[in-house]
């Protein structure tokens, strides 16, 4: 990781920068900050030389080089002062919530309305919403591009930021295109690093955010920073990991509730770590205490899973949405908790 | 399940529906409670002829016959209704909460004549405290009987019932004898049927209390709740159900943290929940937030692991033991969470 | 599934069941057999007005609905008499097997063009070798389109058909234009239906084979054979069901060895299960015992790797691949005993 | 571990050793072997001067202090040249088959005669009869002493030793009483130190072996070996080693397959493997197979459940019992797997 003298290297110094490091086969990418750049040196830093002739540039402050395989990621990387912004929050500094449809009803539009409405009443402060569904059977409903244009409707009468996974390229760019502040990478995707690539490069420039889900076999550790660690090496470091149940499942619930990794994460990356219960417990009834033990391991945020009337919901919510009422009361004791393990 | 109408059947009575039961190859159990005794049948109660019988006695008032394999510890039985108190407590009314040593150090009762002291200024209930363990190398100390002297006499300077952990009849007796409150039956023993037998029927005229470690590969529900239909079966319906972490381990951890069972026990059995999180975790810095996550899910107390100065402890305590103020912070913690989520 | 009279439908009978489907959401997507074309309904195909009126149609047989999320694959499903081939062997009717080097070395083919001489010599059917490669750690080698070519030049010299994965669309196209006869699918992209879809699409014509890797969390299966039911849903039938290990990791091994499932995945479907015990023990000096249980489970074939000098390699060969001479006493013992199992 | 001079030592000369190590708190237990008898140090060996004073008698070859928690299990234990005979087979020798029903059905001995006399015809080395048996509902059949009748009646009719599992130390000395040659430790109660340690100790003296099934959450080395060095160590080294299935389940068996564990034990210790395919796949259409991949794991042996009429069994034989044609079919394949491995 080069760390430039000013804010910003100049084309002709990038260049500069450039010309040496692939001369040793290796790349340069620039992570852009809301302040200042940093560039990473892609591909086998390890070169002496290379890292001689780098260091001995005029521009270069420093050659940040950690022993860690996530060098961005890492807690003890230079980048691990950057906080992320989203919804109007900073995380890490009060409670994050998104919320809202698992996926959305594109022939009943106004139920997906309504529940906007209703979680920012109740104190979300992103809204998500499902336009791509993977679905292990592939007759069924896969989703629909018609409901990206009810999600950006919803964010526009609520005023809030908007959540959708994402698959594939395609997905990514007609969600980019359409004002998707959040593109979220789905368990089953969580290894498929080409996504991964694609999802850095996209976003790096818009500051947007991708809330990384956990795929459901991933050890705590390395799997897991590894893949935020794709996603900040190809352009974006605004990585929010997201642990939402693993397997062997416990039998009662749908997965093996999985916000006990949250203080394993926390000792190793700065990235902060957002919950999602609704997919760990997959029933509704289970989730407000899963939230409440999220915050109680030091989650930075939830992402909850709620409808205006989840028997008329689509997808997983008839069996783990909470209605909007369930989510501002969850939120409040969320926050309660949150004032007492923190404050103390 | 025999209820009579009395509170207690007579020597004759109880002579009369032994001599029935006998004839369909089945025994009697009495089952003492506080106010009324009732009268499991051990053995396959499903012979009308028998069951037909015994509701036709004129001092029998019903014969409850739940369609569950935990006829005592259902939710749906008719031991329900029943409370079970330690350490001044009565449990789901309010947190409870044993600590203690996992090892008591015989060559330096100092340290634990201090740890008694203070986790009951810390807010403890009951005092925990190993005197034989089960190791996995047999070469390694394995507790001693002296230590159970020590267990007292902290009980006598304190005034807190104490508990200790029993892995043969032999134990079951000299704790007993010595006025011991609470047998644990560790996780390794936890499907040791002959064991289960033995506790259920030593303590059932005791009105002492078993505290039951989920085995760490038990599914949730059928073989965790029917250890403890064992003991209930055989005469002792006070048991309390411990998690303390399951496999596969969750790599930083000692082992899975499995508080989120809660539940899930609760939706089947009447049974209280106390978790440990100090084995689940098996690290001090994680324990308090392990905690907050099991109140989080319901759980009716904490089992932890303290001591005045855990690098001094033998077992398990210089790993997992916290201190006990960081006892009275969790305790404290603890409590709050449970007016927040229970009050509301 | 709609069955015509004749081995295939007109373009004017397509385009007529085609009108049909639509009306009801649905589409129509031909599975191209060796003899005759099936004409699969992808969408809700339980409308019964719609599945009426397919079967008034003149020309068609009879309508396929088999109560399996498997419409194709399942095992009672038309396509179960289909019988795959790969390397001049009909999977199922002789041991089959596929072999070569983890990852190409671009720097040294004569490694690759040696070992590809040495496994056709031993046995092997086709020729595996990595061009790109999935790393969990974005810095470290990635596969290089040069060993593409190695690859196709292996082919030529030998005579084999070869393997290799893809990740994403471009390599897709890259491979079969470049000839290769099978392409691979990780277990880290076997739930990435974006890329299944892609790869039943490309290769339907083509009569390519597609190597389903177990993705390392999955249940037996519905999620691994729905898997294979994308790629056959989306136009090639010729999937090869290919289990390599899952966890929990069995310590010692570098995953959980999973040939166990075997006889579980034939009972549900008709596809070929080929095991790779390369993966499942990581380790050299094991791989001959697991190929043999392989085929003692009924496995079909086995996917090995195998390396001239397995110092010499990259990727996962140092720790895993076998020599030669290994891979054919493997091969000549597995033999032995499909005649063992099977003739007896 | 005390290596004498001659083949036992005197009494004057195991008094003096004794009262050395008694002054360092440790104790002497004597491993009787066939030729020899060696003395292991129970407690702490570590004591440099209690080794130099035990090193200087002269009836003292020398001391064996291996850097291994498995001091007398460990394959480079001194021990490791020791050979357990059962049934007329030396293990690691030939292929050794323990066969019969789970649970003898005391009220219809004669399913258990016939069993006896055909699973010897089968090839059977030993008989397995469950007379007392561990379940999990403390209602259901938990055995009956009758059948420990029924158990030596058959060994006597067809002369071949028998095995039946031990749960307490009242059935070890009615089993030892009545003649049992092999005592199973059953998967519930493999952690069980106090079990272990009584077996141990009872039959140290008879030349009886120990079957110690594996609990069905162990990782495949430390506590599972641990558990064969308690029996050894308290008296008896002719303990075999029992994989019979582990979680989590694998869904379709009735526990997750584990014959695969064998080569890592090998690696660890020179306790013979006998592995039960009847419990991991508790099904009997898949015994043979799972049977096989035993053999081709490097099992020394086999332990299976058959029965003449398996409808006709109780326990788990009417689901996974074989019959005696299967079993005899199973062996034969099985030991020609062994031929064609061990031999090439």
């Amino acid at each position: 990781m080069i760390l430039p003298k000013t804010n910003r290297l100049t084309s002709e110094q990038l260049a500069e920068i450039t010309a040496i490091v692939c001369e040793f086969g290796c790349k340069i990418q620039p992570i852009v900050g809301a302040v200042r750049t940093i560039y990473a040196i892609v591909g086998d830093e390890r070169e002496e030389l290379m890292i001689n002739r780098l260091e001995g540039l005029a521009f270069v402050d420093r050659i940040d080089r950690i022993q860690s395989p996530f060098k961005l990621m890492d807690k003890r990387s230079d980048l691990a002062t950057h906080r992320i912004k989203a919804g109007g929050v900073t995380l890490g500094e009060e409670l994050f919530v998104i919320a809202g449809a698992c996926t959305i009803d594109p022939k009943n539009p106004n139920y997906f309305y309504e529940t906007a409405a209703a979680v920012k009443e109740a104190g979300a402060h992103v809204l998500r919403g499902g336009v791509w569904k993977p679905r292990t059977n592939p007759y069924t409903f896969q989703g629909d591009v018609k409901s990206l244009y009810i999600l950006m409707e919803a964010s526009r009468r609520t005023g809030l930021p908007v959540d959708t996974e994402v698959m594939e390229d395609a997905h990514i760019k007609l969600a980019l295109d359409a004002g998707v502040h959040s593109l979220q990478i789905g368990a089953r995707n969580a290894l498929n690093y080409s996504l991964l690539r694609s999802v850095g490069r996209a976003i790096a420039e818009r500051a947007t955010v991708v809330l990384l889900k956990r795929s459901i076999h991933m050890g705590p550790l390395n799997e897991f920073i590894s893949a935020a660690e794709y996603i900040a090496a190809f352009g974006n470091p605004n990585v929010i990991l997201c642990p939402r149940g693993t397997t062997p499942t416990l039998d009662g619930y749908r997965n093996h509730p999985d916000e006990s990794i949250t203080p394993l994460l926390k000792e190793k990356t700065w990235a902060p770590v957002v919950v999602d219960p609704s997919h760990s417990v997959g029933k509704a009834a289970y989730v407000p205490a899963a939230a409440l033990a999220a915050v109680a391991y030091g989650a930075d945020g939830l992402c909850i899973e709620s409808h205006v009337d989840p028997s008329k919901g689509i997808g997983d919510d008839p069996k783990q949405a909470i209605t909007p009422d369930v989510l501002a009361k969850t939120i409040r004791h969320a926050k309660q908790l949150w004032a007492l393990s923190r404050g103390a």
